[in-house]
């Protein structure tokens, strides 16, 4: 294998061996491959994209550069959800007790948030104690005892994929969506999962902006599973404006604990039940998606779901009595509104642009190494399509002492990030497409 | 400037500022922009390509990285000679004498072979004695007293370039005219010269494959001379078969010889003509092509154009008494025919085989730090539409105890070089077309 020859093969649009991705991607995370090779590859494979068969070689080549979990000794079909991100995604803190509520065993890897979009690690960790760093056996252990359990990527876990990504990260690489689907499918394979749902964000807000991007993604991720024996399902969801009204880790706990209470925001609980209903069904649960709804929406009701929480959190180190009194907490020191500057239909409200208002508060980091600030975030009040009155409160800001921008300059972001018209708006549907 | 925006909006398509260029350049002249942006950067180039701005922008960048030699103490008008580079190409040594003796000033800086392309330092260096690494004062010296000095590269010029290109030789972005364009011209312009006849070779054993590509290539060296006053011809010569008959260092040297005696191979004569007229012409010595040509057949005529080479020679520490007895320049130990198998007449010879088989000889090298032997080659007796009969001399191997492969197998390798059918074969004009 020499990496001169792959790239310009690559280069040139040809298609390469399952056998020569697989040398590439080992002498990369060796350390034989530079990463000045790798980097041109990647921009070649950004022009030229991958086959079907190139992408699950260069996943399979991923996934087995670290360890891949082996959960066969835990009873139970697994399956998790993996979202592209988005700006008030706190899906998964209600999703995976929901479905671990209703007989799904839920192995969630999950991330830490970076640009605009949060990661649910953060979020989690605003639970005073909760650990999301817990060794393989004790991930195995809570896993058996709860039936779900949420913790961070390991260093062993698809080390070539941690490499490159970091890597695409500062060559312009990273929207390719041959490069995208083999990172997530080589970290989520790695879990050991029987089955996975996908929640391909699509909008203003999302990664992918246009549906038929979206659309790509989601069944170059269905192919790589399929190819590799695994059920997967996926979603496109709506990510024009936040889902929910939370944006920011504490903030973003609390509206998950009151949708597994029956009175989250609707959108937050179309999305949840749906993914959860998928879930359901791909673990051989319920024998179809109207009987799987019917039992997530059942678990919730009957309180299941809540209390299911509240023993992952507890076997994970956190402080579960948090969640039945919120008050425990982080919270920000003060807040501030943000109000409609004149009478009528919120038109559009940029989710990018209210992500990074949150971001500027401290919610979420600018790089990798940042500090997050659980305590502070946003609020929004007023969704698209909602009438408000002038001088009504929009968005409430909650701030603390640590942020990068005063309150002011946020507040006057989340108002630039709301377009505010007379026009009566036609809400689109949340749940734009099934795949799989 | 942040090198990954660059890199971005050169991905998506964008022409970057003169200025950004500039400090991209600088930063990763300095070490600041590390390999990996600069060969994703490279990449993108590949595919997106540059204005003419800014491929002016990024030589400018490149030829300000070094010093940049300030000639104008020198009388007369300088003018130097670039080839792409082809098989058999010895024509700088036969030219710069014949121009000098026309009254062009030659500042010329040449390279070393590479690949299956022979270099004209290398062919130099067979004469005893040459040096091609002078002091700029003694480079100034020379160029004074004969109108002629043919050198190498310095540490100093365009190093942003020779970084630069190295990187691109190992993550094959070496393909891309607006990055040769760039490459080639910032080395000229850093010699100090008034203008600048190219020599853009076409064919199978040249860099650029098709005519569109070379003519493309033409026009964006000839932009970037105009766009920093500096007067470019180009003319695009066919390089198909090798140029002339010899293939090898000395061989070349002493074929070289021969046509300043009017004894060389036709095709050599006509490109070699061609391009002393044009620069005969830009130096102002002639009023137009057909008077130029005159005076340069006139200086080989009456012998000035060779004793002009051996005082250039013997301005640069060679042995200029070995050019009037050739039997003082290296030789190998041994020769070997390659016959023609059948009667017909030659279809075609591959001039990149026959270079690799010179190659495989010790005449050029495959790595930068590769030995040469001056003394071997390959002497090509049929050229395209020649006939020939069975077990007639197609060419022969001068050989020695070095090379790579045995002289058997290199014979083997030109012979699969050559197609000899029974078709009568229309020859090609030597000169494509001519861009200035």
């Amino acid at each position: 294998m020499r990496a001169y020859e792959l790239i310009k093969a690559k280069r040139d649009g040809r298609a390469l061996a399952p056998e020569a991705l697989r040398a590439l991607v080992d002498a990369y995370t060796r350390g034989d491959v530079p990463d000045y090779q790798m980097a041109a590859f990647c921009m070649a494979v950004f022009f030229r994209g991958m086959t079907d068969e190139e992408t699950r070689a260069f996943t399979d080549a991923m996934l087995r550069s670290g360890d891949v979990l082996d959960l066969s000794d835990v009873p139970g079909v697994k399956v998790d959800k993996h979202s592209t991100g988005g700006v008030g995604d706190k899906v998964s803190i209600a999703l995976a007790p929901i479905a671990a509520a209703c007989g799904v065993v839920v192995p969630m890897i999950s991330g830490r948030g970076l640009g605009h979009t949060g990661g649910t690690l953060d979020k989690l960790e605003a639970i005073p104690g909760f650990q999301v760093r817990l060794p393989v056996e004790r991930f195995r252990e809570v896993l058996r005892a709860t039936g779900a359990c949420l913790i961070g990527q390991t260093d062993r876990l698809a080390p070539a994929d941690r490499k490159l990504y970091a890597l695409r990260d500062v060559t312009a690489t990273v929207e390719s969506i041959p490069l995208i689907a083999s990172s997530i499918m080589s970290k989520k394979l790695a879990e050991g999962i029987d089955a996975l749902v996908l929640d391909v964000k699509v909008g203003a807000g999302a990664f992918m902006k246009r549906a038929d991007d979206a659309e790509r993604l989601a069944r170059t991720l269905a192919a790589i599973g399929a190819g590799m024996g695994k059920r997967v399902v996926a979603l496109l969801t709506a990510m024009d404006e936040p889902l929910g009204a939370a944006v920011g880790n504490a903030l973003e706990v609390k509206e998950a604990v009151a949708l597994l209470h029956g009175a989250g925001p609707r959108d937050l609980w179309e999305v949840t039940l749906e993914l959860a209903a998928e879930m359901i069904v791909l673990a051989g649960r319920a024998p179809a998606l109207d009987a799987a709804r019917a039992q997530a929406t059942a678990a919730v009701e009957d309180g299941r779901a809540f209390r299911k929480l509240q023993d992952i959190v507890a076997a994970q180190g956190g402080d579960a009595a948090a969640l039945a009194d919120l008050g425990r907490l982080p919270a920000a020191s003060a807040t501030l509104e943000v109000r409609a500057p004149a009478r009528g239909v919120v038109q559009a409200i940029d989710a990018e642009a209210v992500g990074l208002a949150a971001v500027a508060l401290g919610a979420g980091r600018a790089r990798v190494e940042d500090p997050v600030d659980h305590a502070v975030g946003l609020v929004v009040h007023r969704k698209v399509g909602d009438a408000v009155e002038r001088g009504e409160p929009l968005c409430t800001v909650h701030h603390g002492a640590r942020g990068a921008e005063r309150p002011e300059e946020v507040a006057a972001r989340v108002l630039r990030a709301y377009r505010i018209g007379t026009d009566p708006v036609e809400r689109r549907p949340l749940i734009v497409k099934r795949i799989g």
